[in-house]
Protein backbone atom coordinates (compact mmCIF):
# COMPACT_ATOMS: atom_id res chain seq x y z
CA UNK A 1 0.00 0.00 0.00
CA UNK A 2 1.35 3.34 -0.53
CA UNK A 3 2.24 5.44 2.46
CA UNK A 4 1.01 8.78 3.00
CA UNK A 5 4.12 10.73 3.11
CA UNK A 6 3.34 12.81 0.35
CA UNK A 7 5.66 15.61 0.52
CA UNK A 8 9.55 14.96 1.38
CA UNK A 9 11.08 17.92 2.99
CA UNK A 10 14.32 17.69 3.85
CA UNK A 11 14.58 18.04 7.00
CA UNK A 12 12.70 15.23 8.45
CA UNK A 13 13.00 12.95 5.68
CA UNK A 14 13.25 9.47 7.36
CA UNK A 15 15.00 7.50 4.54
CA UNK A 16 17.40 9.41 2.84
CA UNK A 17 18.34 7.48 0.16
CA UNK A 18 21.34 5.58 -0.61
CA UNK A 19 24.55 7.56 -1.14
CA UNK A 20 24.95 8.91 -4.54
CA UNK A 21 27.67 11.08 -6.33
CA UNK A 22 24.79 13.86 -5.91
CA UNK A 23 23.60 14.38 -2.49
CA UNK A 24 19.88 15.12 -0.72
CA UNK A 25 19.86 18.35 1.20
CA UNK A 26 19.51 15.58 3.98
CA UNK A 27 22.69 14.18 3.22
CA UNK A 28 24.67 17.59 3.08
CA UNK A 29 23.29 18.78 6.18
CA UNK A 30 23.93 15.35 7.86
CA UNK A 31 27.44 15.77 7.07
CA UNK A 32 27.81 19.43 8.47
CA UNK A 33 30.80 19.95 10.92
CA UNK A 34 30.98 22.32 13.66
CA UNK A 35 32.18 25.07 11.71
CA UNK A 36 29.38 25.04 9.17
CA UNK A 37 27.35 26.64 11.70
CA UNK A 38 27.43 29.69 13.46
CA UNK A 39 26.08 30.73 17.16
CA UNK A 40 23.51 33.14 17.44
CA UNK A 41 24.92 36.26 19.71
CA UNK A 42 23.03 37.07 22.60
CA UNK A 43 23.66 40.75 21.83
CA UNK A 44 21.88 40.39 18.73
CA UNK A 45 19.09 38.69 20.03
CA UNK A 46 15.72 39.66 20.82
CA UNK A 47 13.45 37.09 22.66
CA UNK A 48 9.55 37.88 22.79
CA UNK A 49 7.80 35.95 25.53
CA UNK A 50 4.36 35.33 24.84
CA UNK A 51 1.60 33.48 26.69
CA UNK A 52 2.28 30.44 24.56
CA UNK A 53 5.30 30.67 24.66
CA UNK A 54 8.60 32.24 23.44
CA UNK A 55 9.93 33.44 20.26
CA UNK A 56 13.49 34.60 18.92
CA UNK A 57 14.60 36.99 16.85
CA UNK A 58 17.98 37.68 15.36
CA UNK A 59 18.89 40.75 14.63
CA UNK A 60 20.76 42.24 11.42
CA UNK A 61 23.43 45.32 13.23
CA UNK A 62 25.04 45.33 9.64
CA UNK A 63 21.93 45.78 7.75
CA UNK A 64 20.38 48.42 10.21
CA UNK A 65 22.91 49.65 12.68
CA UNK A 66 20.91 52.84 14.18
CA UNK A 67 17.70 50.96 13.81
CA UNK A 68 18.39 47.89 15.59
CA UNK A 69 20.38 50.49 18.14
CA UNK A 70 16.67 51.83 19.04
CA UNK A 71 15.31 48.76 19.18
CA UNK A 72 17.72 47.25 22.00
CA UNK A 73 17.11 50.45 23.71
CA UNK A 74 13.42 49.68 23.30
CA UNK A 75 13.55 46.50 24.81
CA UNK A 76 15.85 47.68 27.17
CA UNK A 77 13.49 50.07 28.91
CA UNK A 78 11.00 47.18 28.84
CA UNK A 79 8.57 49.10 26.40
CA UNK A 80 6.97 46.33 24.80
CA UNK A 81 6.08 44.69 28.25
CA UNK A 82 2.20 45.02 28.66
CA UNK A 83 1.56 45.58 24.87
CA UNK A 84 0.21 43.67 22.30
CA UNK A 85 0.06 41.99 19.08
CA UNK A 86 -2.46 44.42 16.98
CA UNK A 87 -2.81 42.65 13.89
CA UNK A 88 -2.63 39.12 12.36
CA UNK A 89 -3.63 39.53 8.45
CA UNK A 90 -3.72 36.48 6.96
CA UNK A 91 -0.89 35.65 4.37
CA UNK A 92 0.89 38.70 5.22
CA UNK A 93 2.12 40.02 8.91
CA UNK A 94 1.53 39.57 12.35
CA UNK A 95 2.50 42.73 13.79
CA UNK A 96 3.35 44.09 17.44
CA UNK A 97 3.63 47.19 19.43
CA UNK A 98 1.49 50.07 21.09
CA UNK A 99 -2.10 50.00 20.11
CA UNK A 100 -2.64 53.65 21.31
CA UNK A 101 0.49 54.81 19.85
CA UNK A 102 -1.36 57.26 17.57
CA UNK A 103 -3.22 58.84 20.41
CA UNK A 104 -0.74 61.49 21.87
CA UNK A 105 -2.03 61.39 25.60
CA UNK A 106 -1.77 57.44 25.48
CA UNK A 107 1.16 56.97 23.63
CA UNK A 108 3.92 54.79 25.62
CA UNK A 109 7.33 56.49 25.41
CA UNK A 110 10.65 55.28 26.50
CA UNK A 111 13.94 56.69 27.70
CA UNK A 112 16.57 57.24 24.98
CA UNK A 113 14.41 55.69 22.23
CA UNK A 114 14.61 57.80 19.14
CA UNK A 115 11.07 58.92 17.66
CA UNK A 116 11.95 59.22 14.31
CA UNK A 117 15.08 57.23 12.67
CA UNK A 118 16.58 57.96 8.92
CA UNK A 119 15.34 54.78 6.69
CA UNK A 120 18.01 51.91 6.39
CA UNK A 121 15.76 50.66 3.58
CA UNK A 122 19.06 49.92 2.07
CA UNK A 123 22.44 49.67 2.70
CA UNK A 124 26.14 50.53 0.82
CA UNK A 125 27.32 47.55 -0.02
CA UNK A 126 30.75 46.63 2.09
CA UNK A 127 33.40 44.46 1.60
CA UNK A 128 32.92 43.38 5.38
CA UNK A 129 29.27 42.03 4.80
CA UNK A 130 29.69 38.51 3.31
CA UNK A 131 27.67 37.65 0.24
CA UNK A 132 26.30 34.09 -0.90
CA UNK A 133 24.89 34.84 -4.56
CA UNK A 134 21.86 32.46 -5.62
CA UNK A 135 23.08 31.68 -9.29
CA UNK A 136 19.21 32.26 -10.28
CA UNK A 137 17.58 35.30 -11.52
CA UNK A 138 15.06 36.60 -8.38
CA UNK A 139 11.68 38.70 -10.12
CA UNK A 140 12.54 41.64 -8.01
CA UNK A 141 16.11 42.28 -6.97
CA UNK A 142 18.81 42.53 -9.26
CA UNK A 143 20.72 39.39 -7.60
CA UNK A 144 20.00 37.77 -4.56
CA UNK A 145 21.88 35.73 -1.65
CA UNK A 146 22.34 35.45 1.88
CA UNK A 147 24.76 37.55 3.93
CA UNK A 148 25.29 35.85 7.01
CA UNK A 149 22.09 33.97 7.14
CA UNK A 150 19.45 36.61 5.91
CA UNK A 151 18.07 36.21 2.71
CA UNK A 152 19.27 39.82 1.11
CA UNK A 153 19.48 41.40 -2.81
CA UNK A 154 21.85 43.16 -4.09
CA UNK A 155 22.44 45.69 -6.62
CA UNK A 156 25.88 45.94 -7.72
CA UNK A 157 25.54 49.23 -10.22
CA UNK A 158 23.97 50.84 -7.05
CA UNK A 159 26.31 49.41 -4.60
CA UNK A 160 23.25 49.03 -2.79
CA UNK A 161 22.32 45.73 -0.93
CA UNK A 162 18.95 45.14 1.69
CA UNK A 163 17.56 42.70 3.46
CA UNK A 164 14.16 41.49 2.08
CA UNK A 165 11.00 40.14 2.60
CA UNK A 166 10.78 35.98 2.97
CA UNK A 167 9.17 34.39 5.30
CA UNK A 168 9.75 35.41 9.24
CA UNK A 169 11.85 38.26 8.39
CA UNK A 170 11.23 41.04 11.01
CA UNK A 171 10.08 44.62 9.71
CA UNK A 172 9.47 47.95 11.10
CA UNK A 173 6.31 49.33 10.46
CA UNK A 174 5.92 52.93 9.53
CA UNK A 175 3.26 55.11 8.01
CA UNK A 176 3.74 57.63 5.18
CA UNK A 177 7.13 59.48 5.87
CA UNK A 178 10.51 57.47 5.52
CA UNK A 179 11.52 58.05 8.45
CA UNK A 180 8.75 57.62 10.55
CA UNK A 181 9.57 54.06 11.79
CA UNK A 182 11.88 54.10 15.10
CA UNK A 183 11.34 50.02 15.87
CA UNK A 184 8.93 50.14 18.45
CA UNK A 185 6.06 48.76 15.83
CA UNK A 186 7.69 45.70 14.17
CA UNK A 187 6.04 42.68 11.92
CA UNK A 188 6.36 39.50 10.76
CA UNK A 189 6.39 38.01 7.56
CA UNK A 190 3.77 34.93 7.81
CA UNK A 191 2.92 34.54 4.46
CA UNK A 192 4.02 34.33 0.94
CA UNK A 193 7.13 36.70 0.45
CA UNK A 194 5.93 40.05 0.14
CA UNK A 195 8.46 41.35 -1.87
CA UNK A 196 7.35 44.25 -3.21
CA UNK A 197 8.05 45.98 0.34
CA UNK A 198 11.42 45.39 -0.57
CA UNK A 199 13.53 48.76 0.24
CA UNK A 200 10.29 49.98 1.02
CA UNK A 201 11.17 48.82 5.13
CA UNK A 202 13.74 48.64 7.14
CA UNK A 203 14.39 44.75 8.16
CA UNK A 204 15.99 44.19 11.02
CA UNK A 205 16.08 40.33 11.31
CA UNK A 206 14.14 37.44 11.13
CA UNK A 207 12.40 34.97 13.34
CA UNK A 208 14.34 31.90 13.99
CA UNK A 209 12.40 30.14 16.62
CA UNK A 210 8.90 30.12 17.67
CA UNK A 211 7.36 31.49 14.16
CA UNK A 212 4.48 28.78 14.89
CA UNK A 213 3.57 31.23 17.47
CA UNK A 214 2.75 34.07 15.49
CA UNK A 215 1.89 32.22 12.01
CA UNK A 216 -0.71 30.12 14.05
CA UNK A 217 -2.60 33.37 15.54
CA UNK A 218 -6.22 33.58 14.70
CA UNK A 219 -6.34 36.60 11.83
CA UNK A 220 -7.68 39.49 12.95
CA UNK A 221 -11.74 40.58 11.44
CA UNK A 222 -10.28 44.20 10.81
CA UNK A 223 -9.17 46.14 8.14
CA UNK A 224 -5.62 45.02 7.43
CA UNK A 225 -6.27 42.00 9.75
CA UNK A 226 -5.72 44.67 12.99
CA UNK A 227 -7.65 43.07 15.92
CA UNK A 228 -11.26 45.31 16.35
CA UNK A 229 -11.55 44.35 19.66
CA UNK A 230 -9.27 45.33 22.18
CA UNK A 231 -9.67 41.82 24.50
CA UNK A 232 -8.64 40.07 21.05
CA UNK A 233 -5.08 41.23 21.53
CA UNK A 234 -2.26 39.34 22.25
CA UNK A 235 -0.42 40.65 25.53
CA UNK A 236 3.46 40.05 24.83
CA UNK A 237 5.03 39.36 28.39
CA UNK A 238 8.32 41.04 27.62
CA UNK A 239 10.70 41.52 24.83
CA UNK A 240 14.27 41.26 26.12
CA UNK A 241 17.43 41.08 24.22
CA UNK A 242 18.96 37.23 25.13
CA UNK A 243 22.39 39.11 26.55
CA UNK A 244 20.17 40.34 29.59
CA UNK A 245 19.09 37.16 30.15
CA UNK A 246 20.53 35.03 32.69
CA UNK A 247 22.45 32.85 30.85
CA UNK A 248 20.27 29.21 32.06
CA UNK A 249 17.12 30.82 30.28
CA UNK A 250 18.49 31.60 27.43
CA UNK A 251 18.18 28.86 24.01
CA UNK A 252 21.11 28.48 22.29
CA UNK A 253 20.73 28.83 18.85
CA UNK A 254 23.22 27.72 15.65
CA UNK A 255 21.97 28.89 12.39
CA UNK A 256 23.79 27.18 9.13
CA UNK A 257 26.47 29.26 7.63
CA UNK A 258 25.95 30.52 4.78
CA UNK A 259 29.52 31.40 3.05
CA UNK A 260 30.86 28.05 3.41
CA UNK A 261 31.39 25.25 1.01
CA UNK A 262 28.42 23.25 2.37
CA UNK A 263 25.83 25.76 1.70
CA UNK A 264 26.70 26.18 -1.58
CA UNK A 265 25.87 22.35 -1.90
CA UNK A 266 23.12 22.80 -0.38
CA UNK A 267 21.79 25.44 -2.47
CA UNK A 268 22.87 23.03 -5.38
CA UNK A 269 20.78 20.17 -3.80
CA UNK A 270 17.30 22.43 -3.79
CA UNK A 271 17.44 23.43 -7.09
CA UNK A 272 18.28 19.90 -8.49
CA UNK A 273 16.51 17.35 -6.00
CA UNK A 274 17.90 14.33 -5.41
CA UNK A 275 15.31 12.68 -3.60
CA UNK A 276 13.23 10.07 -5.48
CA UNK A 277 10.22 11.63 -4.68
CA UNK A 278 10.71 14.15 -7.17
CA UNK A 279 10.06 13.40 -10.88
CA UNK A 280 10.48 17.05 -12.45
CA UNK A 281 13.14 19.22 -11.36
CA UNK A 282 12.72 22.64 -11.07
CA UNK A 283 16.63 23.66 -11.58
CA UNK A 284 16.07 26.99 -9.95
CA UNK A 285 15.51 28.02 -6.07
CA UNK A 286 14.04 31.04 -4.94
CA UNK A 287 16.00 32.91 -2.17
CA UNK A 288 12.86 32.58 -0.22
CA UNK A 289 12.53 29.12 -0.84
CA UNK A 290 16.02 28.35 0.73
CA UNK A 291 15.20 27.88 4.14
CA UNK A 292 18.49 28.79 6.07
CA UNK A 293 18.65 26.02 8.49
CA UNK A 294 18.56 26.66 12.47
CA UNK A 295 19.04 24.19 15.57
CA UNK A 296 18.98 24.54 18.84
CA UNK A 297 22.85 23.59 20.38
CA UNK A 298 23.33 20.18 21.80
CA UNK B 1 1.04 61.92 15.67
CA UNK B 2 1.96 59.67 12.92
CA UNK B 3 -0.55 56.80 12.68
CA UNK B 4 -0.03 52.93 12.99
CA UNK B 5 -1.37 51.78 9.70
CA UNK B 6 2.14 50.50 8.65
CA UNK B 7 1.53 48.17 5.53
CA UNK B 8 -0.23 49.61 3.09
CA UNK B 9 -2.89 46.44 1.37
CA UNK B 10 -4.74 46.89 -1.94
CA UNK B 11 -8.20 45.95 -0.46
CA UNK B 12 -8.32 47.93 2.72
CA UNK B 13 -7.10 50.90 1.70
CA UNK B 14 -8.60 53.21 3.37
CA UNK B 15 -7.94 56.75 2.10
CA UNK B 16 -7.36 55.85 -1.62
CA UNK B 17 -5.30 58.48 -3.20
CA UNK B 18 -6.57 61.17 -5.19
CA UNK B 19 -7.25 59.88 -8.19
CA UNK B 20 -4.59 60.55 -10.79
CA UNK B 21 -3.65 59.47 -14.24
CA UNK B 22 -2.21 56.34 -12.81
CA UNK B 23 -4.69 54.19 -10.19
CA UNK B 24 -3.92 52.22 -7.04
CA UNK B 25 -5.59 48.83 -7.23
CA UNK B 26 -7.98 50.01 -4.68
CA UNK B 27 -9.00 52.42 -7.68
CA UNK B 28 -8.97 49.63 -10.17
CA UNK B 29 -10.99 47.59 -8.38
CA UNK B 30 -13.57 49.95 -6.97
CA UNK B 31 -14.05 50.47 -11.11
CA UNK B 32 -14.29 46.94 -12.04
CA UNK B 33 -18.03 46.12 -13.43
CA UNK B 34 -19.89 43.31 -13.43
CA UNK B 35 -18.62 41.62 -16.12
CA UNK B 36 -14.87 42.22 -14.86
CA UNK B 37 -16.39 39.24 -12.27
CA UNK B 38 -17.50 35.71 -12.59
CA UNK B 39 -19.45 33.56 -10.70
CA UNK B 40 -17.68 30.38 -9.12
CA UNK B 41 -19.54 27.29 -10.60
CA UNK B 42 -21.26 24.99 -7.78
CA UNK B 43 -19.91 21.91 -10.01
CA UNK B 44 -16.46 23.11 -9.55
CA UNK B 45 -16.70 24.02 -5.60
CA UNK B 46 -16.02 21.63 -2.50
CA UNK B 47 -17.22 22.92 0.52
CA UNK B 48 -14.97 20.67 3.46
CA UNK B 49 -16.85 21.55 6.65
CA UNK B 50 -14.89 21.78 9.39
CA UNK B 51 -15.45 22.18 13.73
CA UNK B 52 -14.62 26.17 12.72
CA UNK B 53 -16.30 26.63 9.95
CA UNK B 54 -16.28 26.19 5.90
CA UNK B 55 -13.32 25.98 3.85
CA UNK B 56 -14.58 26.51 0.10
CA UNK B 57 -12.41 25.22 -2.92
CA UNK B 58 -12.11 25.71 -6.54
CA UNK B 59 -11.43 23.16 -8.67
CA UNK B 60 -9.67 23.22 -12.05
CA UNK B 61 -10.84 20.54 -14.19
CA UNK B 62 -9.54 21.77 -17.16
CA UNK B 63 -6.24 21.29 -15.48
CA UNK B 64 -6.65 17.91 -13.96
CA UNK B 65 -9.84 16.59 -15.87
CA UNK B 66 -9.43 13.10 -14.22
CA UNK B 67 -8.00 13.77 -10.79
CA UNK B 68 -10.79 16.32 -10.22
CA UNK B 69 -13.65 13.87 -11.45
CA UNK B 70 -11.72 11.31 -8.74
CA UNK B 71 -12.12 13.80 -5.82
CA UNK B 72 -15.86 14.64 -7.04
CA UNK B 73 -16.84 11.20 -7.02
CA UNK B 74 -14.94 10.85 -3.78
CA UNK B 75 -16.64 13.65 -2.12
CA UNK B 76 -20.22 12.11 -3.60
CA UNK B 77 -19.50 8.79 -1.52
CA UNK B 78 -18.66 11.31 1.45
CA UNK B 79 -15.14 9.51 1.85
CA UNK B 80 -14.00 12.26 4.12
CA UNK B 81 -16.80 12.41 6.20
CA UNK B 82 -15.57 11.49 9.73
CA UNK B 83 -11.91 11.65 8.58
CA UNK B 84 -9.47 14.48 9.66
CA UNK B 85 -6.63 17.06 9.15
CA UNK B 86 -3.44 14.79 9.86
CA UNK B 87 -0.91 17.34 9.27
CA UNK B 88 -0.09 21.14 9.34
CA UNK B 89 3.63 21.91 8.69
CA UNK B 90 4.91 25.34 9.17
CA UNK B 91 5.35 27.42 6.55
CA UNK B 92 4.22 24.84 4.41
CA UNK B 93 1.15 22.60 3.82
CA UNK B 94 -2.24 21.18 5.85
CA UNK B 95 -3.22 18.09 5.00
CA UNK B 96 -5.91 16.10 5.18
CA UNK B 97 -7.23 12.38 4.30
CA UNK B 98 -7.21 8.85 5.86
CA UNK B 99 -4.99 8.53 8.58
CA UNK B 100 -5.00 4.85 8.49
CA UNK B 101 -4.55 4.67 4.24
CA UNK B 102 -1.12 2.71 5.10
CA UNK B 103 -2.95 -0.04 6.83
CA UNK B 104 -4.45 -2.42 4.11
CA UNK B 105 -6.94 -3.55 6.72
CA UNK B 106 -8.25 -0.49 8.06
CA UNK B 107 -7.73 1.96 4.52
CA UNK B 108 -11.24 3.43 3.66
CA UNK B 109 -12.58 3.01 0.37
CA UNK B 110 -15.02 4.43 -1.74
CA UNK B 111 -16.87 2.84 -4.73
CA UNK B 112 -16.03 3.71 -7.86
CA UNK B 113 -13.08 5.90 -6.98
CA UNK B 114 -9.74 5.20 -8.86
CA UNK B 115 -6.59 3.99 -6.52
CA UNK B 116 -4.05 5.55 -9.31
CA UNK B 117 -4.58 7.92 -11.63
CA UNK B 118 -2.34 9.04 -14.57
CA UNK B 119 -0.82 12.19 -13.04
CA UNK B 120 -1.43 15.35 -14.11
CA UNK B 121 1.39 17.16 -13.09
CA UNK B 122 0.88 19.47 -16.46
CA UNK B 123 -1.34 19.58 -19.18
CA UNK B 124 -1.12 20.61 -23.07
CA UNK B 125 -1.60 24.15 -23.57
CA UNK B 126 -4.87 24.58 -25.42
CA UNK B 127 -6.51 27.62 -27.37
CA UNK B 128 -9.77 26.82 -25.12
CA UNK B 129 -7.69 27.82 -21.92
CA UNK B 130 -6.88 31.74 -21.53
CA UNK B 131 -3.34 32.55 -20.53
CA UNK B 132 -2.81 36.18 -19.01
CA UNK B 133 0.74 36.42 -19.17
CA UNK B 134 2.65 38.07 -16.75
CA UNK B 135 5.05 40.83 -18.15
CA UNK B 136 8.15 40.03 -16.01
CA UNK B 137 10.68 36.91 -15.87
CA UNK B 138 9.98 33.99 -13.62
CA UNK B 139 12.65 31.88 -11.31
CA UNK B 140 10.82 28.78 -11.59
CA UNK B 141 9.13 28.72 -15.51
CA UNK B 142 9.90 29.75 -18.85
CA UNK B 143 6.25 32.10 -17.86
CA UNK B 144 4.11 32.58 -15.58
CA UNK B 145 0.59 33.96 -15.45
CA UNK B 146 -3.18 33.11 -15.11
CA UNK B 147 -5.93 31.35 -16.24
CA UNK B 148 -9.51 31.60 -15.33
CA UNK B 149 -8.02 32.77 -11.80
CA UNK B 150 -5.18 30.50 -11.07
CA UNK B 151 -1.51 31.24 -11.38
CA UNK B 152 -0.18 29.09 -14.02
CA UNK B 153 3.01 28.70 -15.76
CA UNK B 154 3.31 27.79 -19.34
CA UNK B 155 6.26 26.26 -21.76
CA UNK B 156 5.60 27.84 -25.46
CA UNK B 157 8.10 25.43 -26.41
CA UNK B 158 7.11 22.47 -25.23
CA UNK B 159 3.36 22.92 -25.10
CA UNK B 160 2.85 22.96 -21.64
CA UNK B 161 0.80 24.33 -18.91
CA UNK B 162 0.68 23.99 -15.48
CA UNK B 163 -0.80 25.34 -12.16
CA UNK B 164 1.61 26.45 -9.55
CA UNK B 165 2.08 26.21 -6.12
CA UNK B 166 1.12 29.70 -4.48
CA UNK B 167 -0.38 30.30 -1.35
CA UNK B 168 -3.78 28.10 -0.79
CA UNK B 169 -2.97 26.03 -4.21
CA UNK B 170 -4.55 22.99 -3.40
CA UNK B 171 -2.44 19.69 -4.51
CA UNK B 172 -2.61 15.72 -4.23
CA UNK B 173 -0.43 14.25 -1.79
CA UNK B 174 1.46 11.31 -3.58
CA UNK B 175 3.78 8.51 -2.67
CA UNK B 176 7.13 8.29 -4.65
CA UNK B 177 5.25 6.88 -7.56
CA UNK B 178 3.96 9.41 -9.64
CA UNK B 179 0.56 7.84 -10.40
CA UNK B 180 0.30 6.77 -6.32
CA UNK B 181 -2.20 10.36 -5.78
CA UNK B 182 -5.66 9.68 -6.21
CA UNK B 183 -7.13 13.12 -4.67
CA UNK B 184 -8.13 10.94 -1.64
CA UNK B 185 -5.47 12.81 0.32
CA UNK B 186 -5.22 16.76 -0.49
CA UNK B 187 -2.86 19.65 1.16
CA UNK B 188 -3.26 23.21 0.70
CA UNK B 189 -0.51 25.59 0.52
CA UNK B 190 -0.10 27.50 3.82
CA UNK B 191 3.26 29.21 3.66
CA UNK B 192 5.52 30.83 1.03
CA UNK B 193 5.10 29.45 -2.44
CA UNK B 194 7.12 25.90 -2.61
CA UNK B 195 7.60 26.13 -6.39
CA UNK B 196 10.22 23.35 -6.27
CA UNK B 197 6.78 21.04 -6.07
CA UNK B 198 5.10 22.48 -9.57
CA UNK B 199 4.96 19.59 -11.94
CA UNK B 200 5.73 16.99 -9.34
CA UNK B 201 1.82 17.39 -7.85
CA UNK B 202 -1.47 17.30 -9.57
CA UNK B 203 -2.95 20.81 -8.50
CA UNK B 204 -6.65 20.83 -8.65
CA UNK B 205 -7.59 24.24 -7.60
CA UNK B 206 -7.47 26.55 -4.60
CA UNK B 207 -8.70 27.85 -1.62
CA UNK B 208 -11.16 30.76 -2.01
CA UNK B 209 -12.47 31.24 1.06
CA UNK B 210 -11.81 30.45 4.95
CA UNK B 211 -7.88 29.97 3.90
CA UNK B 212 -7.06 30.83 7.80
CA UNK B 213 -9.40 28.14 9.15
CA UNK B 214 -6.32 25.98 7.71
CA UNK B 215 -3.43 28.66 8.31
CA UNK B 216 -4.15 28.98 11.96
CA UNK B 217 -3.98 25.22 12.79
CA UNK B 218 -1.79 23.91 15.37
CA UNK B 219 1.33 23.00 13.81
CA UNK B 220 2.40 18.96 14.31
CA UNK B 221 4.91 18.39 16.50
CA UNK B 222 5.93 15.14 14.53
CA UNK B 223 7.69 14.87 11.27
CA UNK B 224 6.57 16.33 8.23
CA UNK B 225 4.50 18.04 10.85
CA UNK B 226 2.10 15.01 10.75
CA UNK B 227 -0.08 15.29 14.39
CA UNK B 228 1.64 12.77 16.87
CA UNK B 229 -1.75 12.19 18.78
CA UNK B 230 -4.85 10.92 17.12
CA UNK B 231 -6.84 13.40 19.36
CA UNK B 232 -4.61 16.44 17.86
CA UNK B 233 -6.33 15.72 14.50
CA UNK B 234 -8.57 18.17 13.35
CA UNK B 235 -12.03 16.06 12.15
CA UNK B 236 -13.73 16.93 9.17
CA UNK B 237 -17.71 16.87 9.17
CA UNK B 238 -18.28 16.54 5.40
CA UNK B 239 -16.68 17.64 2.46
CA UNK B 240 -19.57 18.20 -0.63
CA UNK B 241 -19.53 19.40 -4.07
CA UNK B 242 -21.54 22.67 -3.40
CA UNK B 243 -23.94 22.03 -6.30
CA UNK B 244 -24.98 18.84 -4.02
CA UNK B 245 -25.87 21.43 -1.20
CA UNK B 246 -29.34 23.10 -1.08
CA UNK B 247 -28.83 26.26 -2.79
CA UNK B 248 -29.79 28.47 0.17
CA UNK B 249 -26.55 26.68 1.85
CA UNK B 250 -23.82 27.50 -0.82
CA UNK B 251 -22.06 30.84 -0.33
CA UNK B 252 -21.87 32.81 -3.25
CA UNK B 253 -18.52 33.79 -4.42
CA UNK B 254 -16.84 35.69 -7.42
CA UNK B 255 -13.47 35.82 -8.45
CA UNK B 256 -12.21 38.53 -10.81
CA UNK B 257 -11.52 37.27 -14.29
CA UNK B 258 -8.14 37.81 -15.40
CA UNK B 259 -8.79 37.99 -19.36
CA UNK B 260 -10.03 41.30 -18.68
CA UNK B 261 -8.40 44.56 -19.47
CA UNK B 262 -9.02 45.77 -16.26
CA UNK B 263 -7.04 42.76 -14.70
CA UNK B 264 -3.64 43.80 -17.20
CA UNK B 265 -4.24 47.00 -15.57
CA UNK B 266 -4.26 46.06 -12.01
CA UNK B 267 -0.94 43.73 -12.78
CA UNK B 268 0.08 47.25 -13.75
CA UNK B 269 -0.65 48.71 -10.76
CA UNK B 270 0.90 46.01 -7.99
CA UNK B 271 3.78 46.34 -10.25
CA UNK B 272 4.01 49.98 -9.74
CA UNK B 273 2.36 50.91 -6.76
CA UNK B 274 0.80 54.32 -6.73
CA UNK B 275 -0.05 54.38 -3.44
CA UNK B 276 2.06 57.36 -1.79
CA UNK B 277 3.28 55.07 1.16
CA UNK B 278 5.77 53.62 -1.16
CA UNK B 279 9.12 55.19 -1.90
CA UNK B 280 10.99 52.34 -3.86
CA UNK B 281 8.79 50.85 -6.75
CA UNK B 282 9.49 47.40 -7.73
CA UNK B 283 8.49 47.20 -11.34
CA UNK B 284 7.42 43.82 -10.81
CA UNK B 285 5.36 41.34 -9.69
CA UNK B 286 5.70 37.58 -9.09
CA UNK B 287 2.54 35.58 -9.97
CA UNK B 288 2.15 34.29 -6.19
CA UNK B 289 2.44 37.96 -5.09
CA UNK B 290 -1.02 38.91 -7.43
CA UNK B 291 -3.92 37.79 -4.93
CA UNK B 292 -6.65 37.54 -7.38
CA UNK B 293 -9.34 38.79 -5.58
CA UNK B 294 -12.16 36.92 -4.58
CA UNK B 295 -15.46 38.48 -2.82
CA UNK B 296 -18.61 37.23 -1.78
CA UNK B 297 -21.81 38.17 -4.01
CA UNK B 298 -23.97 40.82 -2.60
Amino acid sequence: MRTLILLLTVFFLANARAASKNKTSAEILAGAKVEDWRAVAPENTLYMELPAGRVVIELAPEFAPNTVANIKTLAREKFWDGLFIVRAQDNYVVQWGDPDAEKPEKKRRAKGVKDTLVPEFDHAMASTIPFTALPDKDVYAKETGFSRGFAAGRDAGAKKTWLIHCYSAVGVGRDVAADSGNGAELYAVIGNAPRHLDRNVTIVGRVLHGMELLSTLPRGRGALGFYEKPEERIPIKSIRVAADVPEKERVALEVLRTDTRLFKELVSARRHRQEEWFHFQAGHVDACNMNVPVRVKN
